[in-house]
């Protein structure tokens, strides 16, 4: 008979999660059990830790997101963020937050979308929390990583002069989101293979670790953010924090096509909707003009396209121009007072 | 004009924490305002990490614990878990799932209480995520530590033979959440000086840091476990780590004396109340008989008395006598499955 977490004791659940997790490794002293888990630290290395939260309503909708890109997403919002530090992941925490009524099944197909993300990057479940909630579910997910003191990436190094890059694609998760949730019925209707590609990209993102590790160890880049909250968002990110103007040239913009059309669509400015959606997990960074020569390098060994699309100035103006516009770029997406 | 956290942005909300920090010490390399937290190791240490969240309605609620207490309490489970590896405290995220309608003021009220207690353990606020929610306030920290390896306390080394003590006294927490709860005003209804032992010891409980770290710096422990889960919960998990048995003395358990009264008049079986609650957040250790001699030490050291409650045995059996009783140890809180 099909069961709900609130029919099962916390013990039973964590044991569920232990059953997924390969061994671990040697540098794991205490694992999951304990109070607390206990670990050597790597030597040679500063180490980089984040956090990062999803909710259902939020930042999902578990009504059309099934429950293993739920828990793909909530590990890759947190690689992303150690991809952007330049950071190779290493352990995860997971505090779960579960109403009673999540179905025993859903929870599995969570963890399975998470360890099998985690595996991927071969980032170890250290340890977490489990609470029943009134409320949505939550998703908490703690990770740390590593990397050389002085190959840390951070928002900050960016210069007059430097170019700014992109990777991938922008729109794609954005246009996907709305292929989703316009859906009249997830079960009767077949997406097309071109909405699939969008769909799939708004439901599991790719975290860019590979390409943040290697402009990490290869100093390639002066300054580097990731997506999360939209490219308009990371690029006054930047400016803000190396104390530059930065101008983005529209026209260089790597958007989808397939999303451009989707989004122009519904609402009429795809441009300013791929710029300010908070769901492409891509890296943004500036790079030295005489780095120019890493970016092929990057791309390959990162096996994503990056797009030059704009320039650092000495200003601290932060424009839009091309495609016929000439603006301030938009602030982009906030998580509050969006209502 | 009073205004709720949905009036403002994720980046004013962050200020408004900022501006209650210290001054960052030199090994955080890069604090909130980042993609991530990088912080340099320390030497010769292991790493202990842990996450602890707490929801509104199901850990605290909001309609009796003031904000300041909300804080205290999500930064105090975190810190009593630490305190039960033997480990010294070092740097916290702060993950915030907000209600748009949650005033600011609780807001303030609940990053003050919790940077008011990391301050007293110099605990450093690394970074975060803050997140609307449509469901109840949670709060979710991750709190890091360090040890030396030798020194870190783990709930699996007792031995049949070894003793076990308690730190503090069980029953108080759980009989002041009992009086806020049945307050019928707050305003209207002033404690007596008796009652606010109690309600202070639900809300603000005082995670056991010191005697934590000195049992571990003095290997004076053979297991350690915090009591938030309850001590029966802890005994258990004691008991099952270490494979021994565990028989407690149920005239021993330092009760304490007004809460017993209190869960009397309520409910019929203090004893059994004050062990299967999970709000003291006391340690639970076991101890060779030979270093019986450093009990008075670390005592006096973390100010907190200890007591012997019981002993580690060579059969399996987890049980509790004395008082009358003879009887298998209940197993304690869970926070699932609990209705």
């Amino acid at each position: 008979m099909p069961s709900d977490v609130g029919d099962h004791t916390e013990r039973e659940l964590i044991a569920r999660i232990q059953a997924r997790l390969p061994p671990p490794p040697s540098w794991m002293l205490v694992g999951i059990g304990d109070d607390a888990a206990v670990v050597e630290p790597e030597k040679n290395r500063v180490e980089v830790l984040s956090v990062d939260a999803i909710v259902d309503g939020v930042h999902f909708d578990r009504a059309f997101v099934p429950p293993d890109a739920i828990g793909h997403r909530a590990l890759a919002v947190n690689l992303s963020d150690l991809a952007a530090m330049g950071a190779a992941p290493r352990l995860a925490l997971l505090s779960l937050i579960l109403p009673d009524t999540l179905p025993l099944a859903d929870f599995d197909g969570i963890i399975g979308g998470l360890t099998a993300l985690a595996a991927e990057y071969r980032v170890h479940v250290a340890g977490g929390n489990l609470t029943r909630s009134p409320g949505p579910l939550v998703i908490d997910v703690t990770i740390t990583g590593t990397v050389k003191r002085r190959q840390a990436l951070t928002r900050a190094g960016a210069r007059a002069g430097d170019e700014i890059y992109v990777s991938g694609t922008i729109g794609a998760a954005a246009a996907g989101l709305r292929l989703l949730r316009n859906r009249p019925s997830p079960e009767h209707v077949v997406p097309s293979t071109a909405d699939c590609g969008l769909i799939e990209a708004y439901l599991r993102p790719t975290p860019r670790v590979r390409l943040g590790v290697w402009l990490g160890r290869n100093r390639a880049a002066s300054a580097c953010v990731d997506l999360s909250d939209g490219l308009a968002d990371g690029v006054h990110r930047i400016a803000e924090a190396s104390g530059v103007g930065i101008t983005i040239d529209a026209d260089a913009l790597p958007i989808d096509a397939v999303a451009r059309e989707i989004l122009r669509r519904q609402d009429g400015d795809p441009l300013l909707d791929a710029i300010s959606s908070g769901d492409d997990y891509e890296l943004l960074f500036a790079m030295r003009p005489r780095m120019r020569r890493y970016v092929l390098g990057a791309s390959r060994h990162a096996a994503v396209p990056l797009t030059r699309i704009g320039v650092c100035t000495d200003d601290r103006a932060v424009r839009l121009q091309g495609a016929g516009r000439d603006l301030p770029l938009p602030c982009g997406y906030t998580h509050f007072r969006r209502t």
